[in-house]
């Protein structure tokens, strides 16, 4: 059962915002779904935009700018939340971890294996509810920024069959090895790093390959690029198996929202032309 | 002095929010400034962009997608703040009366009229203080959402050496008729409703006039749009004295910031037609 939050025209398209109770997390969720005019006609290409730390659906929806581009090249977007949220949901005072930190995985460990079943979430439940009731959809793509970058690269690599193209921004590329993703895989995956693999896109890539090109921009002066990011070992890990991926160190940008709408409409282009 | 809050590479420009102590205020206040690559190579003309209730220049600067058009026409836009804010500045606990809800004019009124100056806020010291740290710009326009269409307007008529265009998103144009207006006028200004036709657009379009043409959008199915907008009031007081209004009813729109994004294109491109 899909609950119309809001809906409003724009760009000539309807931006709706829904909620549902998700089986996968156990809690309500809630998602913005954009839908060009062009549906109305014809089957549209679907991309799932997957945020970062801290954010839910409205981040996107409101200041990346996506509706205009997608509206011109008739794609549906969807941006879903980071995390199940509530009262009885587990959370950390940490930005970084439970609440808004999902990481886009299935945690195994206690007390995070109750509800923070994101993976569950974003390559089961809510494509199937999309394709439910958004019905005249065709292909879909991922992408993601930050931590939502992680989740386009592990969650593509790990459904092939689900996504057809990925790309990311200012993405997390090696969380096993960087504090973010190590925190946050030692909390919900526990201490055996073998375990961690399985949701860290060098090895991904090393282990299972991926069947197209990858798109990826980073600001040149984000803060997290040294610590956090690293996505030269995204680079070489790609070099090594020989998958296509476009790399672009963009001078000046930072992590912000004002990157993400100003290399937007490129990804969504990127994205269309594979899709469409 | 202009503090300099940060500053974010956008569009191939640079996203800027700043912040100083204001004269006509008595505050410190906040705008942000968004400057085109353009304006290394040219002088670049300058839109002025005014928010509406509970708004600062954070709505328009992260919602309305202006960065994207204004990078590709050249254009430097200048979002201030609705009004004087802070400890010590008076506040109602009303959305639309105090703190988030300026009116853009010079209150008469105690205990406004201390703070609540944004008239000479906008028209005088913004302006002055734009020119002197941003040095390469040519002319200006002006246009705002709902109040800040009330602001756009009735600031331009008031100082047409000052803007050269003005257009308007969803606003206010007969305050002293209608219950947003009437309510912010008998606190700022007083009962003597003669003060207040100074500061009503379709008033102002009669006695001034206005020395070019005026372009408005309003969403067709903006909840506030019979009782608070009124736009054909605007268009038989332009009508009356010959003024071309180009007055767009946009089907499905509402008064959201989704809205704003969907025009903004057309309003800036219609700005540089007449200021380039």
């Amino acid at each position: 059962m899909l609950e119309t939050v809001a809906k409003h025209a724009c760009f000539g398209g309807v931006q709706g915002i829904y909620a549902h109770d998700s089986a996968s997390t156990g809690t309500r969720m809630e998602f913005s779904v954009f839908v060009p005019r062009h549906n109305q006609q014809r089957a549209c290409a679907v991309v799932y935009y997957l945020s970062g730390l801290t954010c839910t659906w409205e981040n996107a929806t409101v200041k990346a700018g996506f509706q205009r581009v997608a509206a011109a090249l008739g794609l549906i977007v969807v941006a879903p939340d980071t995390s199940p949220r509530g009262e009885g949901v587990p959370d950390d005072d940490a930005y970084d971890l439970g609440q808004g930190a999902g990481f886009y995985l299935d945690a195994t460990q206690a007390p995070w294996n109750q509800h923070f079943r994101m993976e569950s979430y974003i390559a089961q439940e809510l494509p199937a509810l999309i394709d439910e009731n958004f019905p005249n959809t065709s292909k879909r793509g991922i992408m993601g920024h930050s931590m939502g970058g992680h989740g386009a690269l592990t969650l593509a690599m790990r459904h092939p069959d689900l996504f057809q193209t990925v790309s990311a921004l200012s993405p997390i590329v090696a969380p096993a090895a960087v504090p973010w993703g190590r925190k946050a895989f030692a909390a919900y995956l526990g201490p055996d790093e073998s375990t961690w693999r399985g949701h860290d896109a060098c090895a991904l890539i090393a282990d299972l390959g991926w069947h197209g090109d990858i798109f990826i921009d980073v600001g040149a002066d984000d803060g997290f690029l040294d610590e956090q990011l690293q996505p030269q070992r995204f680079k070489q890990a790609c070099a090594a198996v020989g998958v296509d991926l476009t790399l672009r160190l963009q001078p000046g940008y930072d992590h912000s929202y004002y990157f993400v709408a100003s290399m937007m409409d490129d990804h969504l282009a990127w994205h269309a032309d594979r899709l469409i």
